[in-house]
């Protein structure tokens, strides 16, 4: 198979820091670092491990604070080198945790919430995170072509962080994209290639060329690469950590699309806990999808351990994995931490994207309307304890879809230029 | 007149940390420090006069190092009170200066070229800053509405800053400004009122309501704070010097709509050489228009000390100003510096965005497009100094001016999804 022959032909060369070896999720069997993503042995999904850095807790936490304002702060616990702040990349990170007052007093949190806004990474998701250490990876394994599927977010990030490192970039996308969403992955120069057929094809045909020998030198980051582009969601929970004063978050609200950025989060507190970073104290994780694309919530309503996949119809695109591949992993951490999964309806997504407008300023995406969306009825529902402290995740920027609220967010008035016709507007006074 | 007597109401009670008095840049008289922006003797536009801190520079640097990753960490230069970090605001700054060695090569530039990325702030200009320092003002004079006219990016910064601040907003556009302008402004829930005419005609009902009973209570962030407002700028010009290593650069590229942006910068360069916070030495300040709108340019082409106005036809939307307030200013300090102002078409603007976007995987606004353009043409003039540390500012981002590159930025193909089609593509090789 021509991916193991790559791997076999590069380990040995290969610096990716702390990173030891991939581990399968499933068995555990171990394999050299290598552009490897399913065990040999049993086709379990593979995962990096570490020899986590020596020496004492306050030691490391001196050394992260004295790091760069990016994610490279948290080098000593990422598969990347130990110069990897030098290099040209995206440097994504170290994005806002904003202390949201008015918000948590619109839901009646008195036990502190935050939004953590990944909307001010590079390209304005929180792919940048995962893009970089995939373009690391690449380099490690000589790659020269960065390529992904994709039907938004990864797109622009693949091809921004490409144009920085310097590499080829080939993102695939559905020939019929809308506009917009096109020009935001054309404008990096890389090759965008229009696929005719659906999300899935797309999907296939990537399959297909990482197997065959026109594939040879490319990097698909959230395929041959995956197992390193995921790791880089656990910057989320280092930041998250680090920014409430090296402490754990008593409950989290985090977005579910194939689930891996849940997971990685739980990985990332797990890892602080481990290294003395953090206090050990339990912490809950909850995980957030639209009604339209909920086969975790449905799996963690019902019991299940097994997600039935579904075919997905919502507004936030960016969540639309109808089969996640990580769902099971996700409904184990929601239930080992005392969390929950549900789901909110594309009305209740609106909404909750325009009262993270009105009350903090912030302009998420559909994924961010679907965090805050379920933050809320949690709320509500008594789940989430309004008394401790909770942070919600904000993934990407409103910016990007526009559409979902531009029939509810119009000009209160549209008048003559005088004061008269003002007056009349009953607007004048607070 | 209605705007003095609320000064007089409520100087007594002004906290703005270092600022001293307003006094006026024609004729230097000085007024209490209120929501006046012009001089009562010469009607000249009044700058904000400050105490600067005593003590070392070591102090000083140290005291600011340890600050917060925003500009805040600069408030002992700032008209705003020593404990703003702890108020809600929007918090902008402190945005990557990008070293863009792939840029350089293209150019041909070897002293070291940097961008100053403010694509990176909260809602993706440089505007959160002048408005972050408004809304300080506006909360010092007692102000409970937070107003501006505006075609684009102004609107989004006041509708975020205000949610966050707990102000009123109410910000006025022309009634047929372009649809995903409209919602980006109204999304945060502030009053959005469209006036039945062209730019200037919403500009002049401002100017009539600031004079008027139905204003009061209300700052209007570029028109009676704009003297607060203009200082946000200055962070620019701190943040790249201690992004250099307490350094001035030797050349900087700055676009121009009211020139106050560049004036200010200069303004903070002048204020770190007085504080000895960097070496004084020459550096030289160059300024970016649009051929569409370049009133400066021509003025500085010309020999001239007055700019004439122009009607404006420039796909750069946010520098299209036809008479810009501060022109004069732009010229002095271009010809003091040794420094120069030129201008584009629009052709070369898009150019200029894809340019940037392609070597550096930053996707800039037509602003920025201008900036890099001029700093093309200066470079390949013999103007700009290939061999001396340049910045470029990027103002603001791409996503909000799709329409600038979108007939040029496509799929470079379009396939079936058989590896055959991707063959005949001829993209497989590196």
């Amino acid at each position: 198979m021509a991916v193991q022959t790559i791997a076999e032909n590069t380990t040995s060369s290969v610096d990716l820091g702390p990173a030891a070896a991939l581990s399968c999720r499933e068995c555990g069997e171990r394999f050299e670092l290598g552009p490897l993503f399913a065990c040999a042995s049993c086709f379990g999904p593979l995962e990096v491990a570490y020899d986590l850095p020596a020496g004492s807790p306050e030691e490391l936490k001196k050394r992260i604070e004295a790091g760069p304002n990016n994610i490279w702060r948290y080098a000593p616990l990422l598969p990347v080198p130990a110069d990897v702040a030098e290099k040209p990349n995206i440097n994504p990170g170290f994005t806002k945790l904003v202390k949201a007052d008015n918000l948590a007093r619109e839901l009646g949190v008195t036990g502190g919430l935050y939004v953590k806004d990944d909307s001010g990474n590079p390209t304005h998701s929180f792919k940048d995170r995962v893009v970089a250490i995939a373009v690391e990876a690449a380099r490690a394994f000589g790659f020269t072509t960065l390529s992904c599927s994709s039907t938004g977010n990864l797109a622009g990030a693949v091809g921004a962080a490409a144009a920085r490192a310097g590499l080829r970039s080939c993102v695939f996308i559905p020939h019929d994209l809308e506009q917009g969403k096109v020009v935001m992955a054309a404008v990096y120069g890389g090759e965008l290639v229009g696929i005719e057929g659906n999300y899935d094809d797309v999907n296939r045909f990537c399959s297909e060329l990482i197997g065959d020998p026109l594939g040879e030198g490319w990097g698909f980051v959230n395929v041959n690469l995956r197992p390193y582009y995921g790791e880089g969601s656990k910057t989320l929970a280092y930041e998250i950590c680090e920014q409430l004063g090296w402490k754990l978050p008593d409950q989290i609200v985090i977005p579910i699309a194939s689930g891996s950025q849940l997971t990685k989060i739980d990985k990332g507190f797990q890892e602080l806990i481990k290294l003395g970073l953090v206090e050990d104290r339990p912490y809950k994780i909850f995980g957030a999808q639209a009604e339209g694309c909920s086969p975790v919530s449905a799996a963690f309503k019902a019991g299940h351990d097994v997600v039935r996949p579904q075919k997905p119809n919502t507004i936030a695109k960016s969540l639309a994995i109808g089969n996640p591949a990580d769902g099971p992993y996700v409904l184990d951490i929601a239930r080992r931490t005392g969390g929950a999964v549900d789901d909110v309806n594309d009305e209740q997504v609106v909404d909750a994207i325009k009262l993270l407008a009105r009350t903090e300023g912030i302009f998420g995406e559909t994924a961010g309307g679907v965090t805050l969306g379920v933050t809320k009825k949690l709320i509500e529902a008594g789940v989430i304890d309004p008394t401790l402290t909770t942070v919600v995740l904000n993934t990407g920027d409103g910016l990007k879809t526009l559409d979902a609220v531009s029939a509810t967010s119009q000009a209160t008035a549209t008048i003559k230029p005088s004061l008269d016709a003002f007056r009349a507007a009953g607007l004048a006074s607070a």
